[in-house]
C-alpha cells in the first residue's frame, strides 16, 4: 500500500475578496485536501499571499488536471503559483570560509534528518574545512580567491551549481561578497547567516562594534542575500545577553549558538516552503 | 457611512476531508469574506477546529439568512459554530483578594484599549483592593468568606454574575478554591493565573517550592479552571530566570511581572476567541 | 532593639594589583562586614569597578572615622569612592508626555515597594496625565512648551529640581529633546527609555522602521541621557517577537510591555547603587 | 617569557563576618592578585562559598607555602578549600546510548576550544554512536547490558575510569539507571541532561508527557545525579516555546536543540570550578 502524497501549493496575488473560497474549492474538487493553510493580506502592498499544505487521497491524481483547472482561477485572480511535493529535499550548496560552527550544526541535522536537504557540494574560499566535507563525504570546491579575479571565481561557482543543479545556497559565514550579478541569478534562493541583529551591526566585526557599543543583548540575522550588502529581506533573528564583562571573543562563543540555530530555523522554513518575498520584506508561515 | 462589519466564525466538529473548502465556500456565497483563518485537526482526538475572521462589505448581511445557509453544512458535517462580531467585548468580573498587580495591569490595558472587556466588577474575599477599584469607578464587593458557608458565598457571587450578565471570570491571584459546581457552572469562562510553571508546583507556596528545589528559571502559567484544582486547560505559560541568590520574597518580585504579562495574553486570545477546548488542552491560533 | 545598619561603598580608580584585598581589609577593620562584593577591571580602559555592601553591626559606626581611614587608601590608590545607606531612596522627577504606560508602572511598583523611590513630582510638556499624578497625590507641573522658549523652559524644570532636591531624573516616554546643557548639568542622573533596540532605531517613530525593515524581534532600551541623543550608555535592553502580519500600532502594544519592563530594571540598578559609567558603556553589577 | 599563572581558590565554610576580607588579604600577602571574586551566604543553611580567580606575577609562586598560610585562616574560620590551576581540563568520560545530538555537540565545542575538555573515552550500552567516537579518535566502550548484571557492568565502567583517572562524567543522554552505589562514589562529578524542564516531567518520555499536559513551553535541566532519580541538584535549565499543532516527534527535535545547549552551559560551569553544592541545591558563580 502506498501513503497518500502531500503537496505544498503556494499563490500570490493581489488582495481582493474571496480568494481564499475560490483557492479552497478548487483544490476540493480535485480531490486535494487541505491539511494546514495559512495565508496574509498585506494593507500596505495589497498583495496577497497563501500556503496549502494539501493530501491527495486519490492514487490516480495528475498534476495537469489540476493545473488546467486551477490555471482558471489563476487566471481570474492573477494568481502566480506552484504546487510542489510536500517532502520536497533541495538540492543545496553550502558556501564556507574558515568557521565551522554552522557548517557542523547543518550536515548534522541533515544526518539525523531533523533539515530535509540534499547536500550536493560545500563551496569555500579556503581549503579549512575540507576534512568536515571528508567525513560526511560530500564533494568540497576551494575556490581560490586569491589567484582567480572575483568573476572568474563566480563563474567556476555557477558552473558547479548549475551541474549540480543546486536550489538553494546557504552561506554559513561565507566571508565573501557575491557580486550583483551573482546575486539577482540566484535571488530568493541565497541565505546567509549574518553575525549580528540587523540592522544594528552592518558590515564586519559586527562583535566588536557591540562590545563598543556596549549593548546588553546579541542577535544573529538570517536573511536571503539581496544587492544591498545585509540588506536582503530578514527571515529569522534570535537574540541572548551579553553583560560589560565579556571581551569580543567572548561574544563571539556566545553568538556562535545564536548563528547556528537562527540559520537552521530560516533554512528550515525555506525547505517548508513557509516563506514568501513582499517587497523587501518576508512573509513567514510558521 | 458605515465601516463594514467583521466578524469571527469558530467551527468545530469530527475531522474529515474537505471541510476548509465547505466552509470557506459557504461564507463566500453569504458575501463574508475571509480576513484571518487558522485550523487544526487533531489527529488523536479526531477533533477539527477552525476559526475565521470574515468582512462583510455588505450592509444588509443578515444573521438569520446565513444561520439558514449554514446550517445545512453545519448538520452535513457535525459541525458546532458561533458567529460573533469581531469587535465582541465581554461582561467581565475580575475575582481578586490581596495581591493587586495583575488587577492593576488588567485595569491599566482596558483603560488604554489594548484588552477590550466591559468590566462589571471587582470580586473580593477581602476588602483590600477597594481603592483600587474605586479610582476606576468599578463597583466592588467584598464577599466575607469569613462570615459564609462556601456554598453561601458562591450563590452570593453568582447572584452578581448572573445581575451583571458575565461571560468572562477572571481569578487575578484570587486565593479562594471555587466548588466543583461553580466550576462547572462557568467551565471555559473562568481563566486563572496560576503563580508557576504548571505542572512543576501546584497548590500554595509555589515560590517557595521553588526555592526549596533550586530550579534557575521560574514560570507562570494561565489556564482555564477546571475541578480539578490547578489542572486545567493550559492557555499561556512565561518564563524569567533566577539564581541561587534570591530569596523566596525576591523570586515573588519576578513572578509578579510574569503573571501580569501572562494573565493579560491569556485574556486577549479568550476575548480574541482564538481559544478552543480540546479535552484537557487547548488548541490556540495565534 | 535597632537593626544593624547597612551600606554600599562604591569604588573607582586605576586598575592594579591588591585593590580587593585593600579594600576589604579597611572594611573589615572599620568592622563594616562584606555581604555583597562585585568588582570589575575593564581590560581597555584599564579602569577598576568595585560595589560593596556591607553591614555594620556596630552601633557606634562613625562616617568620620571610617572616611579618615579609607581616605589613606583612596589616596594611595587614586580612588574615587562614596559610602551610602543600603536603603537610600532618591528623591526623582519623573518626566512624561502623552504615554502613560512606564509612568503607570513606576508609580505602581512605586506603591508595592519593588522601586523604592521618593517621587518628588511629574512634570510634563502635556496637560494629559495630571489625573494619573492626582491619584496617586503626586505634584504635576505643566510645562508649556509652545509658549515658553526651551531655555525658559528648562530654566522652569531646574527650579523645580532644585527646591525639591531631586537626584534621580526618569524620562518616561518624555517626548521632547533636552539641552546639552541641561544633559550636561544632571549626566548620569537621566535615565530615559527608548522605544526600540539601540542602536537599531534611532530617532523617531523607532516601530514604523522596524515594521519597515521587516524584523522578527522589538526590542527597548534604557540609557543614561548624554548630550548625543539616543546615544547614552546603554543601561538595559529587553526584546520579544514579532511577525509579519502585525502593523506599527500593533508593534506599539507589544513594544509598551518590554519599554516598561526595562525601565523599571534600569532604574532598580540605578537605586541600588549598581551602575557604573565607563567612558560610553556601563559595568553593571547585577 | 612565561605568562603568569592563573589560579581558581574555592572556599566553603560556616558564614560569619569577615571571611571575604581574611582570605583577601591572605591571597595579597602570598602575591596572589584577585582577577574575579564572587561569594554568597546562604541565610538559611548559613553556609558561605566563595570563589575567586587570581594571578599570580611572581614565577617563584610555591603552592605549598600558600598552602603553609591558608591553613591557618582555613583552621580558625573552619574552611575547606581548593585552589587550582585555572586551564584545568577535567579527564573526562562521555556517557551516551542512541541519541547522538548531546555527544555530537560536545565533541564539536571540545574541538573548537570553547569547551576545555580532556576526553578520555566515551562509555555506551549500545554500539550505535561508535562511529563519531572514531572520526574524533576516542576509544569508545561498548558495555553490553544484556549480557551483563548492572553490577558487573558497572564494576567495568568503574574500571575504565579508574583506568583512565577520569574526573568528570557526562551523561549525555545516557538510558541507563546508575546504581547507588556508582553515583555515591562520583557524586558532584557526574552531570546530567534531563530532557524535561524538571520538576515537571520526571522518569520517561516526558515529551510525551509534555504533549498530553498540552504545556506551552518545553524545557531542558542539566543537574548533578543524586541517587534519588532525576532529583539531584540543579545546574542550569532552558526553554523554548511549542504549541498545540506539534506532535511528540516534533518536540523532541526543538527538545535536542535546548539540552544541547544547556548541558554544554553546565559542563562549563563545572570545568570552570563556578558551581558549589549547597545541600541538594546549587551555587553558581556565573
Amino acid at each position: 500500500m502506498t501513503k497518500p502524497k502531500e503537496y505544498i501549493l503556494r499563490v500570490t496575488c493581489p488582495d481582493r475578496f474571496g480568494v481564499v473560497a475560490k483557492v479552497s474549492t478548487c483544490l476540493n474538487e480535485s480531490e486535494l485536501f487541505i491539511l494546514e493553510s495559512a495565508h496574509f493580506g498585506d494593507p500596505e502592498t495589497n498583495k496577497f499571499f497563501m500556503r496549502v499544505k494539501v493530501i491527495s487521497p486519490n492514487k490516480n491524481f495528475k498534476f495537469s488536471s489540476f493545473e488546467k483547472k486551477f490555471s482558471l482561477i489563476a487566471k481570474e485572480l492573477n494568481i502566480e503559483w506552484t504546487l510542489i511535493d510536500a517532502n520536497f529535499r533541495p538540492k543545496t550548496a553550502i558556501f564556507v570560509s574558515k568557521y565551522s560552527h554552522c557548517l557542523q550544526d547543518l550536515l548534522y541535522r541533515e544526518s539525523v534528518g531533523s533539515l530535509p536537504l540534499d547536500i550536493k557540494c560545500i563551496i569555500s574560499n579556503h581549503p579549512d574545512l575540507r576534512k568536515i566535507a571528508k567525513s560526511y563525504e560530500i564533494p568540497y570546491h576551494f575556490i581560490n580567491m586569491q589567484k582567480l579575479s572575483k568573476s572568474n571565481a563566480e563563474a567556476k561557482i555557477n558552473k558547479i551549481l548549475s551541474k549540480e543543479q543546486v536550489e538553494l545556497n546557504i552561506l554559513a559565514r561565507y566571508m565573501q561578497i557575491l557580486s550583483k550579478s551573482f546575486v539577482n541569478k540566484h535571488y530568493g534562493n541565497i541565505i546567509n547567516i549574518h553575525h549580528s541583529f540587523l540592522p544594528s551591526f552592518k558590515g564586519a566585526k559586527p562583535y566588536q562594534q557591540a562590545y563598543t557599543k556596549g549593548v546588553k543583548i546579541l542577535g544573529a540575522t538570517a536573511h536571503y542575500v539581496s544587492s544591498d550588502l545585509d540588506e536582503g529581506p530578514i527571515i529569522e533573528q534570535t537574540v541572548d545577553r551579553i553583560n560589560h564583562s565579556m571581551t569580543p571573543k567572548e561574544m563571539e562563543v556566545i553568538g556562535r549558538d545564536i548563528e547556528s540555530i537562527t540559520l537552521a530555523k530560516a533554512v528550515k522554513y525555506h525547505i517548508e516552503q513557509r516563506i514568501f518575498l513582499n517587497g523587501n520584506k518576508t512573509v513567514i508561515f510558521n
